[in-house]
Formats: C-alpha cells, structure tokens, sequence
C-alpha cells in the first residue's frame, strides 16, 4: 500500500489507506531505489506545516507544526514549546509526522470514483529531544532557512535564554512513505465512461500574497532581497 | 489553551500546544456561546482534507483524508475504504480529526518571535460506522455536496453494491477545539522593535485552477453551471 506513486481504491474520495499491518509494511526508503526517496524530499522540501501525531493517554492527538528538513533530507526538525513537553516527558515514544499537499479535486462520473489529487509524506520514528546547545541552534537554524532562506543572518538570532526556553526535536526520516495521486478520473474507460457526465480536474495550489509591512515596522526599513522573490514553498 | 483566538507562546514558529492535560481543557463548544462555535464551523466549511489520528498497535497515525461537514454543523462525515478498517474493528477507539488552514507566514525582527498565522480546528471523539444504507446514502452526499455543491444530482450516485463497499464514519463536533493566529509579529513593542529589520506578514491561501477536462472525455459534452464558480473551499 505504500508505493511512491498509488491509486486509491476506487472508493470516492478515497486518501491514505490505513492497513492492518502498517508498520510492517513500510518501506525503509534510504534502503530503496532513489526513486521514492526523491519523492518524499520533494514533498518534504515543498512544505514548511506537517500534522504531528502523539498518543497522549491512549488518545491520539494531531496537531499542526512547522517543521525544516536538513539540506541532506536525513533529519526533520520540529518544536512547538508545550507542544514537546509530552514527548520530552515520554522520550521513547513514537510519533507519526505527516505533511500533505493537495494538488486537485477529481471530478468523476460517478460519485463512486470521486478522489483528490495529492501527495503525503508520512515520517514514524522516536524523535529525539536536541539539548546540546551548538546542535539547537544549528537545528533552528535549518527550521528557520527551510522556511525562509536568507531570515536566519538577517534577523536577530536566539540568545542562550531563548534557547532554553526552545524545545526542539529531531526526527530520522528513515521511516518513511510516500503516497502520491495524479490525473485525471479514471472511470472514462468503464461503463460510466457512456454517461453524459463532465469529467476532470480542478486543481488547486497555494499562492503567496505581497508581503505585508507590520503597522510598527519603523520608517525607512524596506524589504531585504532575500524576502522578495517567490517562496518555495507551498 | 484552547482560545477561539489564541496567541501563541513566543517560542519560533509555535504553533498549537500539546498540554498535560489536554482533553479536560477542551471546551464542548455546543455549550458555549456562538462565537467559538462559529469560528469552528467556518474552519470546517472552509476545508474539505483533514488529518485524522488513529493508535495501531500503540502508535500514532497520522493520514489525510477528505471529509464532509453536514449543513447543521453536528456531524463530520469521513471515509477512506480500508482506512476505517481499523476503526470499524475497533469501533470504541476515539480518532482526533484536525483542520488546518495555513494563513501566512509571521515575519519577526527576532528567530524567536517568528511564527504562522493559521486556523486549526481539533475533533476528539469515537466515530460511529454509519451501516444503514439510507443513512450511507445521506452521509455520502453530504460528503459531496460539502466538497463540491450540485455535483451529487449531476454524477451517477452510488449504487448498492458500491454503498456496501463504502465504509463510512460519523463524528460529532462536540468535542472540539480552535486555535487561530492572525496579524502582525508582536515584537515591535519589545527591545528588538529598536533593531533594523523588517518585519511582517508573508500571505498565503490555496487559489483554485480552470479547470482541466479529462482527456477521454466525450466530444459535446460541457462544463455544467455548478462547477463554473470559485469553490468555497480552501
């Protein structure tokens, strides 16, 4: 179930699968083709907001973080203040981080056939809580260029107070999956592909707005050239 | 924690928390006054792709997956063929399904105070396997009509043999939580508004594309008047 490139079970709007033997069934990508590891570096490169999923009291929990992928794709970086307290707390636990990007809506014939166009990155592992201090401040660095090259020598950088007041957490991406829908329906060629029925596409991608000045910024500050061109982001 | 609006903790790029006690601090909003309330139905209405968090085997999943909102604002309608499976096996299992919309990105003066403008919606609770075919029938066409409004009397509906292959979940929306950031870093009254550096909001928002017509599609046939707008959704 986990392949690089997968087409759901014609259920409508059909995403991830989760299937029994999960885990098991992952692919460990470092030890595949280059293929699929591309693909998740690609989806993990594109992003800067990942669902993060913790068991707390048996319950899961899915928040929303930022996260920033190391230039060589091996390590994830992520924090959130509270939201590590748990997993620093629990350091043995496994999370699941997920980030996804929705390309378009698929408009079939039938409402059987109906999916959306995507691509999902799921990362499982223990992460580890970052303390040595040379290594937070080389792991925020990297959150903070994935997000936006050029901000970490440009903006004040953290003081040691701020540091420790920082909890953040690397996660390996070797445990990874990719899921990855494209094109268009697929019921053309059945018998639905008879009905008088407009089938396609719709797709849909993030755009990035003109940058918008504080109302305190102080006068005669103007924008940096590292904040002018179009992000890489989704 | 859990604020209709809700500044985050200046920590970079803070987004929701995870604390200790986390499920006896969410607020049954069905209990409270509108404005919570409506900022969960309009996060809701807003999106169509949720991350929903199930426990396999102890560990924390973490899978994207459409859902529809019924028009009253009670009840989310989700689904994912084998994805419920593990659900419908273990259908006293609470799920957390959480919605995000990603506003911008919150430029400050210091790496500490950045951070995201979003608004995120969190659903705890135990889904109910919607079994009774009526009712699958309505549940699914709330699905698509919350997705993509008139395209259920347009498309083929499901047919028997595709409703009994269609497992669908309902979830109520009593149980939740809505955290939003908005506006401009707020660090300009501290120390660092002295310092040189520009600060702001980067935008973002999804903006949907023409649409792309399968190319099997039969010659004649027209882009029918419901689908000509803009969706609603992000």
């Amino acid at each position: 179930m986990f392949l690089a490139v997968h087409r759901p079970d014609p259920i409508p709007y059909a995403l991830m699968d989760i299937v029994e033997t999960e885990r098991t069934r992952h692919r460990r990508l470092r030890e595949q083709g280059s293929h699929d590891r591309a693909d998740l570096l690609a989806i993990l490169r594109q992003g800067f907001v990942a669902h993060l999923g913790v068991v707390v009291d048996g319950v899961p929990m899915v928040v929303p973080t930022v996260y920033g992928l190391d230039p060589g794709g091996d390590t994830v970086y992520f924090h959130g203040s509270v939201a590590s307290r748990s997993l620093v707390q629990a350091p043995e636990t496994t999370i699941c981080l997920t980030v996804t990007h929705v390309d378009g809506l698929v408009l079939a014939r039938s409402v059987f056939e109906h999916g959306v166009n995507y691509r999902s990155a799921m990362i499982y592992g223990v992460p580890r809580p970052v303390t040595d201090e040379a290594e937070k401040l080389a792991g925020l660095r990297v959150l903070t260029e994935h997000i936006t090259p050029g901000q970490w020598d440009y903006v004040r950088q953290p003081s040691r107070k701020e540091l420790v007041a920082t909890a953040l957490l690397a996660l390996s991406t070797v445990e990874s999956s990719v899921k990855i829908r494209t094109g268009p329906p697929t019921d053309a060629d059945g018998p639905d592909g008879e009905l008088p029925v407009w089938a396609g596409v719709r797709p849909v991608a993030p755009v990035w707005g003109a940058l918008v000045a504080d109302p305190e910024l102080a006068a005669g500050i103007t924008v940096p050239e590292h904040l002018r061109g179009e992000p890489h982001l989704r």
